[in-house]
């Protein structure tokens, strides 16, 4: 049969690469995970949810076993508006699609601005979820430099000024995870975030703000984007990966309606009722302030532990960024190849991703590397650095 | 902002519509549902769901609420072959993806066969979501139409071999439900599938099978047309929202492995852990064979209940397909407009699809009305049919 034939490029150019998420190796038994960007275990309330589940099938049988039919679907997406409320981020039901998960929903936007004639712009490095999404539909994605304030947008308007003056295309949206970045863990300053969405409306593009670690702040939490938003810029996607569980397959776009309803039309995994409404009533019956406090405390103790251990362990030439929130600490390893040195990492028993993942350029990321501290326990994450530090 | 300068045509013509799933009417209070193609309510088994999802968090905790981790993921995979082989399918694991559904399979099919210069071929009548699903992509659609034995693959053949006399494109996939077809709940013969697949190799097109009626046939079972394809023609759409529960949104696509590998590179709302583990523990935990038995037989009893009144209630005129399986039988009612109609059995209490919206050229729907018998219960279903008396 002649399917190939039937592919466009970027369809042969994926079928060219590992399947998604093949990048990283398997990791060996008992590995301490300073890898994986997944919520602590103890923290993942699995004794709630499977509560929810309970009562939600005691209290309606059938009904969000159905297409349609659970009152509790529309019951998450307004618990959802009351959040996005609360974050200063007011949306009509309209303007607001769940998602299974921030992925979907980047892939959905992408899929209704971008083609293979269109530029998008990211933060370097970035997500590489959300590059190898982007790289589905285009070749042409630029990339601008973060630093210890997040986003350089003085960088990102050097670049607009120029590829207006020789003519080139201009971005259709940039994408950018503002707070508690991933992989940097940096946090884009007010000042840089007005300056952002200056630029977007200057150069006509719109802003895909990521803002799946933006409730994780260990002191005081930054507004998102889009609460500042009064021209209708930014696409507001986020998740209860970070805060509930990403098993379930709960995220959102929060934008304007009409984008919205052009987005519905293009998602055709219909709802998940059974998902979404035992996820409804998980919500019905969590404080999920206190609960958030927690995961915060929680997170910023482990957190205060890999940087001290980061400290102990590491020679001084190694830096590092000291992230406020997230899941996420960025190394620098001067002078190594860390893509090399992963392989003596796990036969040492502790894993990282490295940096060159994160960047369009992998060449840009070879001393870089990732370290979470979301998953692994305090004392593994001290003798995970400790190992780390004999082999760097 | 400009947002709207960045849409595709396709995108733009969607925009124009009605948001997806919102063709119908609101139904009454107490409306007798014939037009819902929903199981049965009492044939959902929301206790054994139930009990899967509290055996799974009780044996697992949180593993199935990570991204990655449970072990049932793969078992649910494991079960669908298992289940696909009993059909005359054998796929290896890198020829099968499980995802939300079928309409989300049609979609990714969809998405890496088709573009706006594509041309797809469709059975008329057809599924209207899959109708909606093309016209996202193309708006190079044809239609062959179905009598009572299914699809008339010669009037596929004279169409196409007229396409290539005058060189017009062919069509890269043929989207088609051989068994209990949606929405005339007809079954293609073995010849004409034989027939079609023929075709698929002499004029070089792909076969979209979609499956998800298959299995509940009221008598003998037919065999798949992917257990007849031994050139890799055929891509077998299934879906376990008939035979256990839509709210799960379980379905897959079994195909060849090069192709599963470029769905997989798009398809991004990752695994659903929860809903797909709690699946797998179902499904371990019932005998499906039985099952299958019990839903024929409510479903056989519903059908003949409908087709009796049918005799009874409606006029000479009125002449219908008698289906073997499945959850429709289509209606034609000479010199009625179905959808004028709908107002008045509405307002006496009785819901149907009117034929319009299986058709790409709605006029050619104009006499036609599909009724569900898979929804409403016996009584249901004869007063049901009684009302619609009254109104023809």
């Amino acid at each position: 049969m002649n399917v190939k034939s039937f592919f466009s490029e970027h369809i042969k150019a994926a079928l060219k690469n590992d399947p998604p998420g093949a990048w990283m190796p398997d990791l060996p038994n008992g590995c301490i995970r300073l890898s994986s960007g997944y919520p602590d275990p103890a923290l993942v309330p699995a004794v709630e949810i499977k509560g929810a589940a309970v009562r939600l099938l005691d209290e309606e049988q059938d009904l969000p076993l159905h297409y349609l039919g659970s009152p509790r679907i529309e019951g998450l997406k307004k618990q959802i508006q009351k959040r996005l409320a609360e974050r200063g981020i007011e949306v009509m039901e309209d303007q607001l699609l769940i998602t299974s998960g921030a992925c979907q929903a980047i892939d959905l936007i992408a899929r209704i601005l971008l083609d293979d004639q269109a530029v998008v712009a990211v933060e370097s490095p970035t997500y590489m979820e959300a590059l190898e999404i982007f790289q589905n539909y285009t070749d042409q994605i630029i990339s601008i430099p973060v630093d210890s304030e997040g986003l350089q947008p003085e960088r990102l308007e050097e670049i607009l000024n120029q590829r207006k003056r020789t003519d080139l295309t201009l971005p259709r949206f940039f994408y950018t995870i503002p707070t508690f970045q991933n992989p940097t863990g940096t946090t884009m300053t007010i000042e840089r975030r007005k300056h952002l969405l200056e630029l977007s409306n200057e150069f006509d593009f719109l802003i895909l703000e990521d803002d799946a670690y933006g409730e994780l702040a260990f002191g005081k939490s930054t507004l998102p984007l889009k609460s500042l938003d009064n021209r209708g810029r930014v696409l507001h996607v986020g998740s209860l990966s970070k805060v509930v569980a990403p098993g379930m397959r709960i995220g959102w776009i929060a934008g304007g309606s009409e984008f919205i309803k052009a987005l519905e039309w293009f998602k055709k995994d219909l709802d998940h009722p059974f998902s979404q409404s035992t996820m409804a009533v998980y919500l019905e019956n969590v404080d999920l302030e206190k609960r958030l406090d927690q995961l915060k405390d929680v997170y910023r103790a482990k957190c205060d532990a890999l940087i001290r251990s980061l400290e102990q362990f590491l020679p001084k030439s190694v830096s590092w960024y000291v992230p406020e929130g997230g899941y996420f600490v960025w190394i620098r390893v001067p002078g190594v190849d860390t893509s090399h040195l992963l392989s003596q990492a796990l036969a040492k028993g502790v894993s990282y991703v490295p940096g060159k993942y994160f960047f369009l350029d992998e060449k840009d990321g070879t001393e870089f590397l990732r370290l979470s501290f979301s998953y692994a326990d305090e004392k593994e994450i001290i003798e995970g650095i400790r190992r780390l530090g004999q082999i760097i």
